[in-house]
């Protein structure tokens, strides 16, 4: 190894430790921080990112990477020193471009427009967010401005979550999508007597929700000696090592679902967290290769695996058990269905697998008028429900289950939204090539195995970290990039055979 | 305000800063943490000292602290700029005297020691503990030479929590402490059959204990909303700013008393942390005078106040609500004698308040012993066991209630305990100086009316923060230096009365 990567590497080290601290913050104040401590937190960031972006754009870290480049050339592009390069230059460039005061305004808005985010959801009052939100917007113009882009400001923000990866591309496959999910939900919605979701509904007590999610989570795979779950506003997955990987929820104790699948999805997030290969450790290289591919693989888990007929022949007599007075007496079909009902409904995070995208366009389409100004934050409820009449049939009767229901714009989160439906896409891909190479998996579901496919998806995804750009990954497991038809063969199946289509 | 000033001020909150979120690194591992993390949070908390530590010890900030004095000069002394740069150079003057690699080699030490002295103690095994303990000896020896000293290498330990004191004026406190304490324990035990304790063992659950401490914590003054009470091995309490103050406890399901007064022992240090000036907030004057003006609170709540016959008229009746089952009977007078019982323990946390500074004095000389090199880590479990013998005349039969009982040591705090014993003098010499301004506040206490007294805590310490040294806050306050005589008026006149002396 030179003796400049070397140096790189711990620089590096350095920077990535102080972004995972700031993550630790971030939970923090989602789980645990008093409700009064709100603006110091925001100075406390403000602080961490100031000196985290000094020291990522630093000369000196521009002379190492230059440096570094040199020494590990000709080595195999993938291999970890060459990737570490590879993935450092590219923070580096992206940071250099903003000024440190921008990154500091923008870490300190965004520690306090949680906070008001989280007051104004409560209240259901957006005119308690709506100041934070301009603020907010302004800002991510401005950084989206010195970001750069050639066609579409929003390409400068989403290709910080999705690199290489335009608007106009996910534009090409949300139409697409659309085109095919639009047909599906009103065919479904045709047939919308079949299934009957009222068993979900009784008395599911926190502490029983929460000893089974911690059950089956466990038993897919996710390490408790190296992670936890709790219960957040907003649930969520992160990590500070792959040692320390933590999941939150949230719990309703009058309905089955929310936490349920919920905690599914985070475990989902949170195996690829734990999965990354040791030598990654405290680098940028231990992450997801995207955000699409991190959802990709919380998808997975939550619906092709925990939303599956299969799945299910284990895990219900599991949940009768935590439940016996309001699970006991259902019927495994009608509960299978139960779970799988599709409606057009107002929370993106408890919606539908067919439905879901549909909130997700909304997001997309209002994220590019904020940004070009088209829209106004002062109307932004109005074309949100709006949008949503339009959309799926049905208009938020309050701002807390419209516009005010996601944490993302609070937290600065810009151009973040599309990775969910791609996340959903990848996920049949990625599934389509596991079952290809085993398609016995349902079969081990039904006895409560999944290591066959958390060892597949360790060997061909989590292990890689950040090596790969998403869709050379996705080129490299699937042979093709992020496509549209799997996801739609995969709905299509599920959903004829519930509802009879 | 001076230009420089303003800059100073500026750097010194950045630094602040991130000693700040050290503490909630820290908070998060004994509270949170899943215990396979440890190594990574080692390193985490490196990188921030040796980041907190370049930034403390820059030549700029050399500079503006030069300038910035300069420029108060002539305002009084105690007011915010010139206290500011007093303690900001104070702290320069102590960093900048320890090699940054020292640093970071003692913050990444702490952080696998914990670890390994949690899993010591859990398993009572003093081998799992002892190599990290004798690589953090070897550190702090460094330490102390790197700091420098006049007369014993503890001084330099010690004056980093308790400014200006000296090993020598502690000795001799505690000499002249140890003279009048030991023939009180002796008395007292002569005539041990007047307590009886067992009207405090039962099945207090949990969520009792929990919600009674919340109940009367917040009754006495501790504000939830800008505060916390989580449970952790080793009890404690931090604060990030005073608007984030944590204090933490542990349950024993059989025992009234170790929950109890816990709580109001970490309340007393979160009342203090509450209260610092708001003018304060991010610099380093939002902090204790010193350990022992810190611990002079937390016993003034758990001992003056909270072991008081006039407390417990108010508190008696909710710790019975709290606890029918086990409480509902006890006659009052049984009751406080109960929760006063001297008797020797092995427990220092849990010991009763004649003969907890014996415990105190073992670690005092322990850890003299360590430093000098007169005592090896090898030998501390004997060493530990024989002096609990001649001053307590018990003797531990495992480590766990012996010397793996305190977190001090696997976290690098040597000369801390001191303060402890320092902080029992200071609380009743602060009590009597209340009292007599206020005479009718324990007719208050019984109507659980508290106000007065931390108002004037708030008014005489609190809000001063760090501005004054312990011992010109003493002088300001109660007219003299540490004192024993006010301690030991307090213990005889209270223990003549419970014991029939």
């Amino acid at each position: 190894m030179g003796e400049k990567f070397a140096l790189l590497e711990e620089k590096l080290k350095e920077v990535w430790d102080l972004s995972v601290v700031m993550e630790l913050l971030g939970w923090d104040q989602e789980v645990n921080m008093p409700a009064g401590a709100g603006e110091a937190r925001g100075a406390h960031l403000a602080t961490l990112s100031k000196i985290h972006h000094e020291r990522l754009t630093s000369a000196e870290m521009g002379e190492l990477l230059a440096a570094a480049q040199a020494e590990v050339k000709g080595q195999r592009s993938d291999g970890y020193a060459p990737s570490l390069v590879r993935v450092g230059q590219r923070k580096f460039d992206q940071a250099t471009k903003l000024p440190t005061e921008l990154v500091m305004e923008l870490t300190r808005l965004r520690s306090l427009a949680q906070s008001a985010w989280v007051k104004a959801r409560n209240e259901d009052d957006y005119g308690l967010f709506q100041p934070w939100l301009e603020k907010l917007v302004d800002l991510v113009q401005q950084e989206a401005g010195y970001l750069g882009y050639e066609e579409h400001p929003y390409d400068a923000l989403l290709d910080q979550y999705e690199p290489e990866m335009t608007t106009a591309e996910v534009a090409k496959l949300f139409a697409e999508l659309r085109k095919e999910l639009v047909p599906l939900v009103h065919e479904i919605q045709a047939r919308a007597d079949v299934v009957d979701n009222r068993i979900l509904f009784g008395h599911f007590p926190e502490e029983a929700q929460s000893a089974l999610g911690r059950k089956i989570s466990g038993a897919v795979g996710f390490d408790y000696s190296h992670g936890r779950l709790d219960s957040s506003v907003h649930p969520f997955a992160t990590s500070f090592t792959s040692h320390d990987v933590r999941l939150t929820t949230r719990y309703n104790e009058d309905y089955f679902g929310a936490s349920f699948f919920g905690i599914m999805h985070e475990t989902g997030h949170g195996l690829y967290e734990q999965g990354f290969d040791a030598q990654f450790h405290r680098t940028p290289l231990a992450d997801g290769a995207s955000l699409g591919i991190h959802e990709s693989q919380s998808r997975l888990w939550e619906n092709m695996v925990g939303r599956s007929r299969h799945f299910w022949r284990y895990a219900l007599p599991l949940a009768q058990e935590a439940y016996p007075d309001s699970l006991s007496g259902v019927e495994f079909e009608a509960f299978y269905r139960a779970i799988n009902q599709v409606t057009p409904s107002m929370i993106r995070v408890e919606a539908d697998e067919v439905t879901y995208n549909l909130h997700i366009m909304l997001r997309f389409e209002i994220e590019q008028g904020l940004l070009t100004g088209d829209i106004n934050p002062a109307d932004l409820p109005d074309y949100w429900n709006s949008r949503m009449e339009s959309y799926l049939g049905i208009r938020p009767k309050t701002n807390r289950e419209g516009v005010l229901q996601d944490i993302h714009w609070a937290i600065g989160l810009f151009g973040y939204f599309p990775t969910y439906a791609l996340g959903n896409l990848m996920a049949a891909q990625l599934y389509d090539c596991f079952l290809a190479d085993h398609p016995d998996f349902p079969q081990e579901m039904e006895k409560g195995e999944f290591s066959t496919l958390l060892q597949w998806m360790r060997e061909h995804v989590h292990r890689h970290g950040a090596t790969y750009t998403p869709q050379v990954l996705m080129q490299k497991v699937t042979g093709e990039g992020v496509k549209v038809a799997p996801f739609m063969r995969y709905l299509r199946q599920k959903y004829s055979d519930i509802y009879g289509l």
